[in-house]
């Protein structure tokens, strides 16, 4: 990670100069299709399902979906949160030197898959990685980023709390800061999920077809994935293509859609306080993320959806494609099966052919204690 | 599918063949390693898991374990066993011809996933397929045994009704039986999970390393999986290679190893009645299956695991490689990690190097609702 005005551009360049030094640490994670769900989003949503949605008494919208899953659950540490933080440490040593990172180390605030992440790129590049958590975090948390040899120092749950204690931290070791996503280092190493998911899909597809992917959804949390994945795809793949539209999708729950509320205000959120099931999208976006965000030659739309349908794409992922992610992973899934305004634009601007849609499976990381949770409760 | 006496021997050679039969219908699932597993079952257990068994005591044993995990739970319809049900109905097509085939249909009795894989053959080949469910079946597998095309027709649940039932079926329309795993036909399908994952695991380690598969641990449930990946290894794959030994596991819950109790009596158990989590293995070990079974130059040993190492060993799965998985596919798993007697010999006989060990996870149909009741209740 690189000091303010230091740090490179925010270009498909930069993210590929990205790929190439964290390409040894991470996974490629697979692109995955399945039959099942693409014939599932093909299909009209009954028209009362729209019962008390604003959609309400509308004809439900025809469109043909065909899905690319790009399965960061299957990352290192289970998110593409690794990508990030390898990126912005070998950035750092790039910049400072092996000796002085390695004396005086990194240190950030997460409890949730940014805490792993710096954990293991600190273990794996030989840096003390100091991470302050509140100390009411879940146990098994607090164990794994133990585990990969972070130094928990516990804080209280308040934003000026933990901010005290990393100063402290700060002031006895000389440790780094590594935000979890407002850095431009974080989001160029977020983008290399966009770079890699262009190759498969073109891999899949045959190089000669020379058709682009038509959108892309990610989640957007603080913003560091959708705002890398929007730097890559905001020029076209290859000259004469069409350019694949980059989309976000947020969780409406107690206002977790700070970002959608944000764009329709014109003003970015500072604050949120939701406790929606997408834990990994409770905080609001950051403010390097929001310039790329709010830019509308790069990200083309965010939508929101409910906790009741993340619960129903969820389910989906897990019974029809076997596959385990985290709440957080699925929102952009959730918009492309419910959300209406979404749907009747593919149907119309797709026709015939329909789109071919990108979804960034952001993180895996959940318990057969949360699972259950989930689906029996209600 | 053939008559009785009309089949093909089991041999690798006619399994190459249903492989070229059954090839255009069957996905070729994914060969998945894992280094969190091979580290958790290359670590001694703890002297206190040891407490309470055979092996309290003793010092724990420490193999070397490298998984190679065969995906059948992402095959169609969740399951290996799609591949019996396609290659038993290519089968009787060859031998009888389209048109009679066609005219007088199939039908089985299952309420399991051989039901959904018959039906499925059925749909892709033009054949009815009429199924025999006890009608005390849970609803969500009756309409998805509707939904590809089968007719269900239902039945008491003892084997008597479930016969007549069968019959019934059998006299108005003509229909062929295709059993569940005790047929030659089914245990060929059933082996082209062997030739893939052979074929897949030396891709993997690369051509020129000469090296096979030390082991394969497959369930066994009515032994057609078993059976059909024994006769697949029953020969090295190239000469002058070791010959890879192939295992079955079983749940001992109830009695639930008839398999493991047979041999050990030398002599086949014609009747279970298990309720153990492992449902797709509460059968007895069919006729042909026990033949290649019971034979020790086909399948090495019979293991079996409590429905606790199940589920632990299916929480890991879940959790750790973010895959979803029925309780009975996990089965060999659970041995290579919690049976000391297995763990010994890998230790010894694979010594330093250690053993590579293919494991068939053999289907992921399950629901979060089951999920939730496997680990909440206790």
């Amino acid at each position: 990670m690189t000091e303010p005005g230091n740090h490179l551009p925010l270009s498909p360049s930069n993210i590929a100069k990205a790929h190439t030094l964290i390409k040894p640490y991470i996974h490629h994670t697979p692109l995955l299709t399945n039959t099942t769900l693409n014939t599932i989003a093909s299909t009209p949503q009954a028209t009362s399902d729209l019962e008390g949605t604003s959609w309400e008494g509308q004809s439900p919208a025809n469109p043909k979906i065909r899905f690319y899953f790009k399965c960061e659950n299957l990352q290192k540490i289970g998110a593409f949160k690794a990508r990030g933080a390898f990126h912005a440490l070998l950035r750092l040593i790039e910049e400072k030197g092996e000796e002085e990172v390695r004396k005086r180390g990194v240190v950030t605030h997460s409890s949730g898959n940014h805490a792993q992440a710096l954990a293991l790129a600190g273990k794996t590049l030989n840096v003390p990685a100091y991470i302050v958590m509140p100390s009411i975090s879940t146990p098994s948390k607090i164990a794994s980023t133990q585990s990969l040899g972070a130094k928990v120092v516990f804080s209280g749950s308040t934003e000026p709390e933990r901010e005290a204690v990393k100063k402290e931290v700060q002031k006895e070791t000389g440790a780094i800061f590594i935000p979890p996503y407002d850095h431009p280092d974080i989001m160029l190493g977020q983008g290399t999920v966009g770079l890699e998911l262009e190759g498969q899909y073109e891999a899949l597809k045959g190089k000669d077809e020379g058709k682009s992917l038509d959108a892309v959804f990610t989640p957007i949390g603080g913003g560091g994935l959708n705002g890398g994945v929007a730097t890559w795809f905001s020029v076209p793949s290859k000259e004469g293509r069409q350019k694949t539209l980059v989309f976000g999708a947020e969780p409406s729950f107690e206002g977790g859609n700070d970002c959608q509320r944000g764009l329709a205000a014109g003003k970015r959120v500072e604050f949120v306080s939701t406790k929606t099931i997408a834990d990994g999208l409770r905080t609001p976006v950051g403010l390097h993320n929001w310039a790329v965000i709010s830019d509308p030659s790069k990200v083309a739309g965010v939508y929101s959806v409910s906790d009741d349908q993340i619960k129903k794409a969820m389910r989906l992922v897990l019974e029809r494609m076997k596959v385990v992610v985290e709440p957080s992973a699925v929102v952009g899934l959730a918009v492309c099966l419910f959300d209406e305004d979404f749907r009747r634009k593919v149907e119309e601007e797709g026709g015939q052919d329909g789109w071919d849609i990108g979804i960034v499976f952001s993180g895996g990381n959940t318990t057969v204690e949360a699972i259950s949770a989930l689906f029996t409760s209600k």
